[in-house]
Order: structure tokens, then C-alpha cells, then sequence
């Protein structure tokens, strides 16, 4: 352990015994360096360090405050000094994980599809037979290749709420977020060419970057705020990246939220240089409170935001649609959407802009994002009781997704394999990392149809990991 | 003009002349050299451009033979020797034929899209309709991610017709057969490889070639018996090819069908080099007569065949529901298609597997395909009526697109411009070629609903270009 990293444990150890309670100011770079006789820059890496990991959090002009034990993030992942772009190894587990989800006789979660009760499936089916009555039911023409104008509409409209302005022919509708992202990536990348992306990050999104041929580069990324802007500022200085990706709001998997302040200056910070940044909203719409957080494209002026997101996690994951508001990659993003896919399945837009707009959307978010905190409630009181001591979880303000940090000795692949084989599915860390990090971290899906099956499973998980543990003891 | 072109335009006026009817077996290759006192190699480029013309028929250990004038092809791509692999570049026009599909107040001959006359629209309507009433109607969940069974097992039941034994866990369901194209070119190429490909070449596949940053090879191509063996084994000699890319029957634009023994000779050639061949199937349930050809997949022994098809053209172009049967890259189709679009839209399954388990598909394509027969004549003939003496017009065996070649003076995106103008919107050479080749080509679309409205409008495309070509004279 080098010198920054002593002091960074000397300074987690202090802060968990209380000596620096959450909101309280820690002693300035310039005093502690005096005090501990090192040099300023190992003390701004230690403060850094413990940034990344939840444990301090900067107030500009300021100075470094505790933080509330309670929003504990997950286990840190490194400074952004000691990562190098790598090539995202796909593992075997992904599929695994993949195929578990279709298996009706495991407890799933592991997926991030919510259970249908969460779903408006009666209302999708209305609008879906209303659309079959339309001319040729959807079926004879591709329709336009950049979608319906009918959704281009309604979800023009709906920007407006997450502080954009956006025209209906600034949207390409797509097979949902997963072909946004993708078009997104290759408008604005070549093979070779470095992504920052969020670390933890989405194991679908680091499958696209892998299939394209990119180096995915992990910034460091704190569960409650997201991608710090300067660890990101660093690796921009650092590395030739060409692209940034991010999750805004409600992430997966650590559920940050970005504030709007970091979104700017994090906008700022790509637009200067030049570099696009595809933002994924996929969760925007999913706040616990009914907040719906605004995207950094609302902050756009240069068209340098590629917006991606779909309708999978709110209405309809079947129905496989999503859509991409490119800035200025449109006629690029265009022109590889009709040469990749030609053009979105009709039927399912129609339903789609039908349910959009009998405003219904609006009370079932309301109803179903409400029901997402009690679940997550459900599902943190669940493991503060049955997993061991010293795992720690997350606390999003939205979404329905929780990201543990089991104790260094558990090893969450083991685990994923325990639990498989007791009928639960589970995403293990490491598939959230082009660099297998996270080798103790675990992400649990809670929006299930919650029974004493799920409790019984939770305490299963629980006891299997704590099993593990006694056993490397 | 060089000897061998010199050489080849007498000849070519000799068979005009009726010197050597269809049939006659012209004079060997070191004949021709002593009577005229050429090499035999410049003999030889003469024989090879008139067979690429589709003026000789090369058969095997007998000698060239003079063509009937009757399945004479469309202006000829040059040979092979000329070629060099280029980069594709799209021309906005592409993107112009694209927009005016849509407008009703075209009559539109330039997609090949059939109108839905010539569609199971009610009968598709009533399984999307059955597959509603199917547990969460197809929306809550992204379903298996190689698609539905149900699906799978009547696309494996069918490959039984055209000479394959396929299990249904080789196939992976795609968003039409775009998305199989393309996941074809990413799992077994890189950017920058050359891709050999039929010419002229539907512009879907060159604007997806140009997008994976790919260099088009193109390969004389033979209207009635398509991509040329000989040649192609000339280009596997010259040129780093890393896949070859074609339709084997009833192909787009020019609707040849392969003779079997080429699709083996095809096969035998890239296999021994370890090749994929991208077999794009999509038109293969078209034969006017009924007989469904084989695919090369059937001879398919090491699994080089990636074959790709969809139910655009038969059933409904507007589910885009395609699929491909990747063969030796399985695993990595697999996994580039969960990256790239996670899973195909679940009600158009169910509902095409509903349809097809009907049995009624089979009596829909007797029905169309003997009205495309005669959708096809009646093109034919007015054509012959209406357009300028020297057009010349494939006469595919199946499908239902017609590649006309106009004399030579007609420049086909003028006329493409002028007939927009008057209301009526074809598909010009050049999108055809990534070199921009065939100026006096034109791509006509047969599956519309035939009045009156049609026949003017054809009087009036065959007017545009005769009076063009008053002009430019």
C-alpha cells in the first residue's frame, strides 16, 4: 500500500469510528498534509480515493464533508489514475444470467424487467387491439424508417418534462434502448476508439461496447451522484476519449442520480472537447418521489448529447421499443438505423402512442413508482436481516434496482452459482466491470410479486453468503 | 477502347446480327486468337466480359455459346480484373427513394415492398389478434433472446423444403432480415475487410456495407444464373475477400436464380478457404412456378453458411420479423444480437407462428406467386410498348422486380428526378453499385395494384426517357 492509500484508511477508519460524523468537515489538503507530514498531491489522491468510495463528498469552495454512513455506496472502484481502457472481456456468465431470466421455475432477480404486475399489461393490450383496426394492422408497411410520427409526437411532448425542447423529427424510434445505444455508438466511434463509461456499468451496455471493437475506460462513479466530473476530467486529459456514456438518473446498477450541477459542467467538459455524450434515460421516468429528474441534454446547445431511451421498463419490454434523439449525428444515426434494422415494428408503436396519449402513462408511473420504494424497503429490511454483517446496499431515489457490497470474503460469482442452484437468479459484480471488479458486489432486482417465496429466497441468499464467508474464514 | 474491348464489340455485333444464334457455339478461344491475330488472353477477356454481359454462355469443357436475346441481362458490370475493392459511398439518394415510399401521392416502383394486395393482411390480422389474447400479450417480458420457439420450430419445419435440416435452437430470431445481414457481416468480419458481392447489389446491403466501414468487392453477376463462379474465384485469388454476400434465388435487383451446381462450386470454393458465405434467402419462397430452390446452406456440411431470410416479402414487412441460421458463428451472432437489439418484438411471433402453423401460407404463396408471374408480363409488356427501342428487361423466374437497362445515352437519375416530378417513383442504377455504376439502369417494382393509373404511368416513364434521349442526341 502506498502512501495515499495508508492515509486513505487511516481517514475510513476515523470516519467509521465517528471521529468525522456524516456533514462534518474534514481538515483542509493543506492541513492534513502539514499534520501527517505528505506531500498535498498524495493527500488530494487519498481525499480523491475516498471520494470515488462514497466516504467524503466535495462541496465546491468548500472542502471535503463526511458522509451519512446510510448512503454508503458500494465497494469504490479505483481512482481513475490506476485504470487503463481494456478490452470488455464478455463472459459466459452473461448468457447464464440471460437464460435464467426465461426460466419459470427460478425466483429471477437478477434481470432488470419488472414483474408484469408492475406493468399497465391490460391498458398495452387495449391499445394493441385498437391499433390492429388500424389500416392493414401494421402489418403490410415498414412504415417510416425513422418511426411513427404518432410516437415521435407524444414523446416530443413528454421532453418537455425532463427540460428539453424537442421536435417530433428529432427522434429516431428504435428496437428499444439497447439498438439507441448502439446506433449511438457506432455514429460516433470507430473500433479501437475508448468509451468512458460509469463503473459500475449496465453488463448490456458493456456487451455493445465489446461486440464494437471499443475500449471501455471506468471512471470512477459514486452511487448517489453518478460518474464523478473529475475523475472524468482526469481520464479526459489522460486518454484519447471519444465517447462517454452514462445512465443520468436512477442508474444501473448503483442507482446515482447526477445532479444537474455535474450534468453541466460534465456537458461542458465533452462539448469543449468536442466528445459526444450518449445519456441513458431509460430510468428517468422512475423517480420515487414523481421528480422527474432533467437529462443533460436539456443543458444541450451544441447537439453534442445522443439521448437514448424506451418504453421497457414503464410499459411494455416486449414490445421492444425505444428511441434516440442523436443532436448532430442525426443523419448518421439515420442512415445506420435503416441500414441495421430498416425500420421499428409498427403494431407496437401505434399501441404505444395510443396508451401515450390516453394519459394513462402518468397514473400508472405514479402508482407503480410508489410501489418501487416499498419494494426496494421491503427488499433493504430483508437483507439487513438475513445477510451477514457488513453488507451494504444501496439507498436510489428511483428505479427499481439495488446494488450490496457483500463483505470482501464473499465471492459473488460463487455465490450467483449457490443461488442458481437453490432456484434463485442473481447478477454477480463482476459483470457490471470490464475488469471483473466488484468480485463481492451483487445487483437484485425488486420489483417481484413480493410473497413469502421471496422472503424465504432472501434468507436462502442470506445464508448462502454467509456460509461462504465462514468457510474462507 | 482497348483489343479485348474492341474484340468483344464485334463479336457482341455478330450475335446481334444473328451470326451466332442462341445456341451456337462461338469458335474456341485460340481460333478467335489466330483469326484475328490477338493473344489468347485478350480472346479470353473478350469472351469473359460478353459471358458478364450475358451475350455467351460458358459451358464447362465445351466451349462459349451465343445467348438467347430473350434472357438477355441488363447493361453488364465490368470483369473482375477491373475491379477494385472501394469504399461504399451512400448516396442521398438512397435516402430519397426511402422518403418517397411513403407518400400516397406516388405511385411508388422503386421499394421492393409489395402492395398489400398481394399480402395475408386479414389473415395476419387475425393471428396478431390470437397472439393478444396470449399471456401478457407478448408486452411484459423481452422473451427468449433468440426468440420464440414457437417461431423457430415452424422455420426449421419449413427449411425442410428448401434442403436443409435445421434444428430450431440453430436459428436466432431477428428484426427482419436486415438485422440478420448485419449481424451476419459483424460476426465474421472486421472494419476495413473486403466483401464480395453480386453487382448490381439491392442497396440495403451496400448502405449496411458501408456502414461496418466494409470495401464492397463487386463480382460480375449473371441475370439469369447470378454471381459468377468464375469470377469469384478470380476475385478469392486477388483479393483478401473475408465473406461473400449474395441472394441465390430470384435475387434483388436482377432476379437471377443460382443453378445448384454453381451454389455448390460456390460453397466447395469458400469453404476450402475458410470463407462465410452469407446466403441472403429472402426471396426464396418466390418461384412463379412453384418450385422452391435449394439454398447453398443445403450443402452446407462445416457450417460456413449463414443464412439469412425473413417474412417481409411474403407475409408482412411491417412485424420485421427476419432470422438467421448463423451456422459455425452461432455464438457470436447470438451474442451480437442481445448487444445490438436485446430481443425481436414478441406479438409478431407468436402471431407469424400462429399464421404459419395455419397452413395457410403455403396456399397464400401459390397465389401470389402466379399473380406475380403475371404482374411481372404485364410490366414486360408495357415496357415493350412504352419505352425507347433498345430497353432491355430481366425476366426473373420469380420475386417480383424487373431491371431494365435502357440505351445507353439515358441517364437513370435523371429520369429518376423527372419521374418523381410527374408523380411516379423508381429505384435509379447507381444505388445499385458502390462505384455508381449502371447510369442507364432502372429497378421497377411489379407488385402493385394494376388500373389504369399504372399503365399511364409507365406511358409516361417510357416518354421522360425517350425524350431524354432525344436530347442528349
Amino acid at each position: 500500500m502506498n502512501r495515499y492509500e495508508q492515509l486513505a484508511d487511516r481517514l475510513r477508519n476515523d470516519i467509521r469510528a465517528g471521529l468525522y460524523p456524516p456533514g462534518q468537515r474534514l481538515p483542509s489538503v493543506r492541513r492534513i498534509a502539514m499534520q501527517q507530514q505528505l506531500s498535498i498531491a498524495t493527500c488530494i489522491s487519498a481525499y480523491r480515493k475516498l471520494e470515488a468510495q462514497g466516504w467524503l463528498e466535495a462541496r465546491p469552495q468548500s472542502g471535503f464533508y463526511a458522509r451519512t454512513p446510510e448512503a454508503l455506496p458500494p465497494r469504490a472502484c479505483q481512482t481513475c489514475e490506476h485504470e487503463t481502457p481494456g478490452e470488455v472481456t464478455m463472459s459466459e456468465r452473461v448468457a447464464q444470467v440471460m437464460r435464467a431470466s426465461h426460466r419459470d421455475d427460478l425466483l429471477v432477480l437478477s434481470t432488470a424487467i419488472p414483474h408484469a404486475d408492475f406493468l399497465p399489461v391490460k391498458d398495452v393490450r387495449a391499445s394493441l387491439a385498437r391499433a390492429l383496426r388500424h389500416e392493414d394492422a401494421g402489418s403490410a408497411r415498414y412504415g417510416e424508417f425513422i418511426g411513427e410520427e404518432s410516437l415521435r409526437v407524444q414523446i416530443a411532448r413528454r421532453a418537455v418534462e425532463s427540460g428539453c425542447q424537442i421536435h417530433p423529427d428529432d427522434i429516431v424510434i428504435t428496437t428499444g434502448c439497447q439498438e439507441a445505444l448502439t446506433l449511438a455508438l457506432r455514429a460516433t466511434t470507430r473500433p479501437g476508439d475508448v468509451v468512458a463509461i460509469e463503473s459500475p456499468a449496465f453488463f448490456g451496455t458493456l456487451q455493445l461496447i465489446e461486440s464494437l471493437g471499443l475500449k471501455a475506460l471506468e471512471i470512477p462513479t459514486d452511487a448517489s451522484t453518478g460518474m464523478s466530473p473529475d475523475a472524468l476530467e482526469l481520464a479526459l486529459e489522460r486518454w484519447p476519449v471519444k465517447a462517454c456514456l452514462f445512465c443520468s438518473s436512477f442508474s444501473n446498477p448503483v442507482g446515482a442520480s447526477m445532479p444537474d450541477a455535474h450534468k453541466r459542467r460534465i456537458l461542458q467538459m465533452l462539448t469543449a472537447r468536442d466528445i459526444p455524450l450518449i445519456e441513458d434515460d431509460i430510468y428517468g421516468e422512475m423517480a420515487h418521489d414523481g421528480q422527474r429528474p432533467r437529462v443533460a441534454k436539456a443543458w444541450d446547445r451544441t447537439g453534442h448529447v445522443l439521448l437514448c431511451s424506451s418504453f421497457s421498463k414503464t410499459i411494455a419490454p416486449g414490445l421492444r421499443v425505444g428511441w434516440i434523439v442523436p443532436g448532430r449525428w442525426r443523419r448518421e444515426v439515420e442512415r445506420l438505423k435503416y441500414g441495421s434494422t430498416m425500420a421499428t415494428a409498427l403494431l407496437p408503436q401505434r399501441a404505444l402512442a395510443d396508451y401515450l396519449a390516453s394519459g394513462r402513462w402518468e397514473r400508472h408511473l405514479n402508482r407503480v413508482n410508489r410501489l418501487y420504494a416499498e419494494q426496494m424497503a421491503r427488499m433493504q429490511t430483508a437483507i439487513a436481516r438475513h445477510f451477514p454483517a457488513g453488507t451494504r446496499c444501496t439507498r436510489p431515489a428511483g428505479g427499481f434496482i439495488l446494488w450490496l457490497e457483500l463483505p470482501e470474503d464473499i465471492d459473488a460469482l460463487t455465490l450467483q452459482a449457490q443461488a442458481l442452484a437453490a432456484g434463485i437468479s442473481i447478477s454477480p459484480g463482476p459483470l457490471f466491470s470490464p475488469q471483473g471488479k466488484y468480485r463481492n458486489c451483487v445487483r437484485l432486482m425488486c420489483a417481484v410479486r413480493w410473497d413469502a417465496g421471496v422472503d424465504a429466497a432472501l434468507a436462502t441468499l442470506g445464508s448462502l453468503a454467509s456460509s461462504a464467508r465462514q468457510r474462507s474464514q
